[in-house]
């Protein structure tokens, strides 16, 4: 990898919210780019990342399009349409684009449907670093830093591919490569269901309480497993349409383990839920185990 | 609150567990007892509580019911109709009791069936300090400090209360006070349903990957909503039974809101999503909201 591959004169964000401001205050802490134009849906947005130093000046799609050698798209995934739509016909023939959303079959086949040969230099990905936090506030330079970016690269120019990991790497990423619907797979498996998960059970204990205080005496133990509950509704919305189908057979097979669980619960059967909860057990920790080894 | 209220000649120690152990650890360090008495079902379990300094002699069942002051019951659930009915015959008149268990109905329900008269003082208690380890290794002297701890007093000798009290309140916790079904049915909302959906969660999804490694690329956000899924089976299995009732009807609820959640996702319907995620946030940011106030 020459270092000059990841290098951007004029870098294009579009959205600036947690995750694209904080692509902004990365790339320019690593020295990547001259300059950063943002944009997004409101300006206030757009002026809290420029407070935060994430962007150097307020630009509109249009102008974006034509003036970034990197364009990251970083707005939710139900978004992307119209963002592409925007940009097609504006874009450089030498820039290269990348993206930040959850989900990668959607970005790929929009990117595709809208960007007629341009799309040879989107290169999909995935930055496996979120928070419960939303905003530019939330934004923070070290995001990225060694956390998985999986590319789901789709007929793309070697050069662009080059490019765009090139950057994800100088940002601190460490780089997987998957097809979209593998990604999306194991995403709705480790990502996407907890989140439903956690938003159901937050609304099954406020349902369950009535007029009580819904989280009295709640733990650490709850606060943990909720706060998941506490990430953005408009991202996990598009999220959660933009991988349905895989999403439904997770949420399917979960309900299958709930009301086995009810079932021996309801049937006091010790040894059934015992074999349940040591199945878990032995799961997690065994993944935890893997985890540790690879922190070390 | 008279100090001599809850100093203690000999504490027993029924269990020596993660809860039991650290019991034994923080009652030492706050100088309330001269000797701890121990006991578990394992003596290995015992031998490494001692080893902790949580616990100065391995004693039987009988032998802490005739010595003993103050005995706490620190066992899972489905134990305590062997305990209570072994320590019976040989209890003494002037000794309390309470215990750690996290269902208060049973727990409660069994001391008035096995103990008879010595069942005045008998307080029952739940100190709100767990976490996904266990055993004597996993114990802390200041496990209780600044925790809730929730007694569920049914027919006791105030001194026995006022003793108890204290001794709890020692140890660093604060008090609360419910009757053992408002315990239960709280108690089955905010942590016995989300240990049983973070165990149904992690078995879903080993269920969905078949031969693929399950949790590739899970990030922080898996890990923290996963965490009680590390937790004690053996423990756990007896709450689910013990609190079965209230559990079965929780599992009820947090089944129909996945099966809206699931209808929506079909549906792609995004208004429906967004506000049912929304819900969630709101409720979840008001309790956290709250709980920044109480640390404060």
């Amino acid at each position: 990898m020459n270092e000059q591959d990841c290098l951007v004169r004029t870098l294009g964000l579009v959205g600036v919210g947690m995750i694209g401001a904080s692509i902004g205050l990365a790339a320019k802490r690593a020295g990547l780019v001259r300059q950063v134009l943002g944009c997004a849906r409101s300006a206030k947005t757009v002026r809290e990342a420029q407070a935060r130093g994430a962007v150097d000046a307020a630009a509109s799609l249009q102008e974006i399009a034509a003036q970034a050698d990197l364009i990251v798209v970083a707005v939710p995934m139900l978004a992307y349409e119209e963002v592409f739509a925007a940009m097609a016909p504006h874009l450089r023939a030498d820039a290269c684009m990348t993206d930040a959303g959850s989900t990668k079959r959607l970005a790929v086949e929009v990117a595709h449907r809208h960007l007629g040969a341009h799309a040879r230099r989107f290169v999909a990905a995935h930055p496996i670093a979120g928070s419960e936090r939303s905003g530019p506030q939330a934004a923070r330079a070290d995001l990225f830093v060694d956390r998985p970016c999986v590319l789901t690269p789709v007929q793309c120019e070697p050069w662009a591919l080059r490019s765009v990991e090139g950057f994800w790497r100088a940002l601190g990423a460490r780089i997987a490569v998957l097809d979209p619907d593998t990604h999306d797979r194991l995403f709705a498996r480790v990502s996407h269901l907890p989140h439903l998960a956690a938003y159901a059970l937050v609304n099954a204990i406020v349902s369950l309480a009535g007029n009580e205080e819904p989280f009295a005496f709640a733990g650490a133990g709850f606060r943990d497993f909720t706060r998941i509950a506490s990430s953005s509704p408009e991202m996990w919305r598009d999220i959660a349409i933009a991988n349905a189908d895989a999403l439904t057979e997770a949420l399917d097979r979960l309900r299958m383990e709930l009301d086995a669980m009810r079932e021996a619960v309801a049937a006091r059967d010790a040894a059934r839920l015992e074999a349940m909860f040591r199945h878990a057990k032995q799961a997690r920790d065994a993944w935890l185990a893997t985890q540790g080894e690879r922190r070390a």
